[in-house]
């Protein structure tokens, strides 16, 4: 891909539950955020990631998954996430991400994934879901 | 049943994942404690709960919970969950739960639940599986 | 209170994370959705329960919470969380909740809330809290 | 740090919540493990981390982390996390793990940490912590 990778924009609202008692965010919820930026980059384009599972029987697994924290973030912040694609081959996908509050960054992240049928094994990305996934918005 | 009910005992350390921003346990977290207490409780009767949906394609639905909170709990305490049957049905069962630290009491709780198939469909409780859960360990 | 409590409406996504391998929500995440709806109703009644926390120095501990499930939910369900106050005392409070998806009714709960101060003493509601709590939108 | 950093090993059941409607471990828990783990290194090395935080008030925060799945792990899994110093500096370190289910590789990942005191600056390790955490068990 080249380095015009849509990026789609979701908001978080930080729940008392994905606090610590160090009083920020705890580390492990910043992946359930990615996760959360994932289905809506999916929706938005065009392609519901529910009806993968349920109507086409695909599974999109999580192969790698890496966070680097770069300030706090606590209860009732409103986050943005941004989320772009960042790679893509025939069976796999890297999604990154930036997590902010206003001006700052809170985090960056980056998922892998490979798509595969419902017993694990990998399949090649169609081509109506590479394009749905990397035309613009 | 009568009062007699067999009790079994479950250690939990907190996890620094389970504490929020107020420095204790966050109360949702109770009810991840009372799942696992419930798994320990049917394996220490004989049964195991990953059987019992892998082989039997049983599942034992959860129909409502509930917990009182009576004391704090936070990170790195090794807490005693008991757990026992409080109450037998044709196709329920009603688990309660004691949360101790040492001597103080932490919560109690009850779960209820249903015994059913794959399609949620409620089905009698066996005499095999009621027997192993109702006599003394 | 009256029977005509005001009741606030916040709408919650369902998140992959929240679903277990039963391929519904586990049931200790209504629990968080409860804190959300929470939140949500004391920010629409124009007290923030993030500066009750952080300028007000109080706390809203859970002393008690219920939950009752009627119909599974799963991923990528759109629901819609109903929340009042069903009483209050001097030092107390209890918030119930309906959640729907669509005219669909998924669970109904209850938890139960003690003013304190940061060391946990509870203290009286103070006239304003009350008064914002409990007048109409 | 040499080739020959100790290792500690601990054991982790997956607990029904941890699953996802995928039916395996969604991968945001690993983390949490992750940190199980860490807390029992810390513990193995005579050091409390809940000691370091109360009674030193020093803080261990992450400022990265990674994992790779390598094969799935679900319900009632017992699991087995191996833990190591990978990396060791002036004010921070490194966590390599391991987690398997028998001689089956399930996951392998790494958090980084910085040493700060209670408002996030960051302070050199000191010379009893790094040798506890470095000298054999």
């Amino acid at each position: 891909m080249s380095g015009t990778a849509k990026k789609h924009s979701t908001d978080i609202r930080v729940r008392y539950a994905e606090t610590d008692r160090m009083g920020v965010v705890y580390y492990g919820n910043y992946f359930v955020w990615f996760e959360v930026a994932r289905t809506e980059f999916f929706r938005a384009s065009g392609i519901s990631y529910r009806e993968l599972e349920e109507k086409r029987h695909l599974r999109v697994m999580v192969i790698g998954a890496a966070c680097r924290y770069r300030s706090p973030a606590t209860y009732d912040d409103l986050l943005n996430v941004e989320t772009w694609i960042s790679g893509i081959k025939n069976t796999s996908l890297v999604f990154a991400y930036q997590v902010r509050r206003d001006s700052t960054l809170i985090a960056t992240g980056e998922t892998t994934h490979v798509f595969t049928d419902v017993n694990g094994k990998p399949i090649k990305i169609s081509e109506e879901i590479r394009s749905a996934l990397t035309s613009t918005f």
